[in-house]
């Protein structure tokens, strides 16, 4: 694992002498003494429900009031800012829609930075750019907490029934004290190096997921209109190299699978716009490294121009759909 | 399977009905009488040694006599053309480069059918446009023999240790006499459907397992210069929903994986040239058929340009080195 | 010129030292004799309308015998098949949908070249393969008749009003003969090479045309998203750079321009559908050419996209609507 | 012009009533008296000659002292710092790399608005994001001080000639002012809208030419594959619906055209490296926007490819070269 610090080995291993055995000392180290959350939505909501399962006590907070209010019938805490937030509790989690939020939650003015504990650990689940985890990393670290990225794979449902993976990023010492937390709302739990890796995983990831949906569903609509039957050809692809989760656990073709959005008129399942969103980060990532990414990008682009065409609110799988040739063509 | 027959099922009924019976009471069915075969280059070669190696005495031919001495050697009769090999074998195999050499090797002045038998089984194993297989099949039937097409996956190390996959397509009733040949020549012979199935399968797999490997490129790169460490990726990747055959068997970085081209200079294995070819053959079906196909016609343009870079004589997988930075960049 | 004769050079000479003079002789020479028509389409049909008013008779056919009836009324002498028309004129212009019509037209049971006269000029002015022109002139040489191919820029209105543009492949020698037919239909008359050259032309043109017609809706797009006013950014691309026929000229945003389809909800024009053909035909001279081509092949898959999305039928600037956020998205 | 203010009228209009009457007449409003300049580049020192050659004197800075001496030879005072610059000068011109550049030399510890006079106009001619260009706007109005964009057209050459194009975004009460400044250094100086416009225009411009470029040389290199002559082809495409600025202006194909990078091996011009930096901020644009864009997202990632496989120092216009087979392949 030691050639994941690199360049920033140094600067940890200044960090962990002189800051990290003051900062871990101040934290409540007792298991099952409360814990913070930020961001009530579709995934922060079962998420908050699992860790109050699991005995910690749950300080929350989101910006839509009317979000709280099923945790709080379940006895969680409700308050009225990041910020108060941050002043209760010294462990906090942060699932957040996009860049900007984590940006707000963070640093604005009502944010967990303007009354952090020294040593609170915050954990950011959010899905964002890694150069802003790596910002927010920095900006914790002057007010003297520790700042980690552990974005999940998984979604709704991984939510709900606690299997979530998490991508985690941050100082390897502190490991141990988030996956406390995480491996109540997640099956895996990934250490994946410094800040951002964890989110520099997940983008990884996902645009291979997309390039993947894509690629079966062209290829599964070739298929078929050479004469091919899709069960049939599903079976050909699975057992051959062109073989991936996209073709052997996620078909995106009616009929040939069942359980996945492809069978319900890709309803449920991840959304057209967020895999768009997280393509975008991909884009951002490799454009701010100066790295090629020609089908990545294709894959953006294509799951842009479904957005445009309609296809916002469907699963990602409905691209197979998007492909064919529309009725009475 | 009926599904697979379609717009066709009448027309071979038809001939099921009036011609097969006659076809088959003809056709010598007494096992380990002599097969014909036709094209004894890198995969012919280790394929006709299989059948020999199974006990089927072999007459075979091909363009450039010295590709003939080891199976000569071995005890093979060598004919001088495909006319002559159908003088007098009623089982013929043919393994070529491209669509140009079966036409020629099928329909030309000394080609198969001059000679055939009436109730011969033809089968090619070539990978080439699924028209040409229909009309190889047209012609075929037209001199009272049976011609199916039977692409295989698995490069020379499969046809020499007996493990490719066939792809079948052609009719139903055929299917058993085929595989007994194939067998011997590989470990899974899966029947596809009407005759070009095959090769419609085949074209359709390594479509998307192009798209699964640039993809695979694109991402691995992108993570490493993120700062994440490959393995840790590659084992990322093939624990969520990015997995592919191209992540998780014939990983193109160097390093992550142990007996793959990545790890030996990207020698051996499928070249570029190859791969290209077959792109082509899925972008010239999708032509036909109108079918879009972004990525994969993205795909195909990429290794073109690798092509024209000097990436012609590697594996396909050096996509990865193609995308990074040129040393001293 | 001569570099445009390269390999076939030989073949040309030989046949211009020992063919040619009997060819031409027994040609009728004196203009204004009779010339034959075959395909009276949306385009062949103004195109005859402007021979028989420069005073040559006409003699036509059309597989669909209601097409022939304008021309017939205006003195045009309409007879039963390709091979009839061959049989009376012995310069004969074709004028079809695609490939497999200019096949079955020339070579097919009824078609030109079953009753072609020694000597006759076949000029095809169907946009088709180039591959197919050539091979239609080898069938034309061996009848002792000239071939050559002739396809055309600009839509019906430039049909209509004898303002086309031809591009024309062929022997160098017959190319004022074509030409005094072609002028009578076209503002230019261009000669471009050896037989397949003027498909070659055509292709590259409309591929570039498509590159530019996308890359302009796409740019006024984002530029329109980004705040510019649409004529304004309209104006400073075609002061600079950016300029291209399809922003200077055929202008894809409504508004921008008067007298363009995109004025006229994406009516009229050339058709998507049209556009799409043509660059199938550019991706198959690139694929056998072993060329790269990625924006063209992404400009066709653009393409093959909109007709399955429902644009099949409306001008090929209407890729700015395509692009476009949906209302109420 | 009205429409291009849209949602920021109100804001102009209040910000013009209570402020802009104050700011200028503070600002020295005769003409002649000293102009500031950051960033003296290849770019920022010829255009700084041009403004003193107009008899403007000249206060400059630069981070490579180096880079100043032929500017403090023909009389322009050298300080140390953007700072030091914004008080002695209240109209400052910047050319500058990337937008991380602007945003240190604006609001850095030592940039303009440390010690910016109230009313100054600062005109950037960097090339940048054009999110980054309002934030600077903003950042001056709170120093009373205005901010426009205005990016260049044209390279070195035009730079030296006094023939660039500039596009100017901002207030447009300023821009009779800014004009005064940008006509001695440029032939256009065009007024494109609110802040960030003169950016937007600049980078939709140039995601076009590139999409144009590549077109031009991806259908030079076909039609040369396919027999035509490059000089007959280019003539073709420029009188038909091909045509475009890469094609009859900036032709890629050596031999085509005088005195363009193509007939110099690819030297000089506008290098692959900046048409990369330029299509990443068309790239973030459009991200941020959600605005599809297929093709300038493919003609980006090729100049990816092209900068890593060695294209990075030469002229764009090289990806003809790029696309063709090497030699002895």
């Amino acid at each position: 694992m030691a050639a994941l610090f690199r360049g920033s080995r140094n600067l940890l291993k200044r960090w962990n002498k002189n800051v990290h055995s003051a900062l871990v000392s101040s934290r409540s180290v007792a298991s099952k003494t409360q814990v913070g959350f930020v961001g009530l939505g579709n995934m922060g909501n079962p998420m908050a429900k699992n860790l109050l399962k699991s005995g910690y006590p749950i300080i929350a907070t989101d910006v839509f009031p009317e979000s709280c209010k099923e945790l709080q019938e379940l006895g969680a805490q409700i308050l009225d800012s990041p910020a108060d937030v941050a002043d209760k509790a010294d462990r906090i989690i942060t699932m957040l829609p996009s860049s900007p939020n984590v940006i707000d939650v963070y640093t604005g003015p009502n944010g967990i930075l303007k009354k952090v504990k020294k040593g609170s650990l915050l954990i950011d689940s959010s899905t964002i750019d890694p150069s802003v985890s790596k910002e927010m990393a920095v900006a914790a670290e002057k007010m003297g907490a520790v700042f980690m990225d552990a974005p999940v794979s998984g979604g709704v449902g991984a939510a709900s029934s606690g299997k979530l993976t998490f991508m985690v990023g941050g100082a390897e010492e502190e490991f141990t004290a988030a996956k406390e937390l995480l491996s109540c709302m997640g099956a895996n739990v990934v250490y994946c190096g410094q800040v951002g890796t964890g989110q520099s995983a997940k983008i990884c990831n996902n645009m291979l997921l997309a390039i993947g949906m894509i690629g079966t569903a062209e290829t599964m609509n070739l298929g078929i209109r050479l004469g091919l039957d899709p069960k049939l050809l599903a079976k050909i692809l699975n057992m051959s190299s062109g073989r991936c989760w996209s073709s052997d656990t996620y078909n995106p073709v009616p009929g040939v699978m069942e359980g996945v959005p492809s069978g319900n008129n890709y309803q449920g399942g991840f959304g057209t716009t967020l895999m768009a969103k997280d393509l975008g980060l991909a884009q951002n990532t490799a454009t701010n490294t100066k790295t090629p990414i020609p089908l990545g990008a294709l894959a953006h682009q294509i799951y842009r121009m479904m957005c445009a065409r309609g296809y916002a609110g469907k699963d990602f799988s409905s691209v197979f759909q998007f492909l064919r040739e529309e009725e009475g063509q």
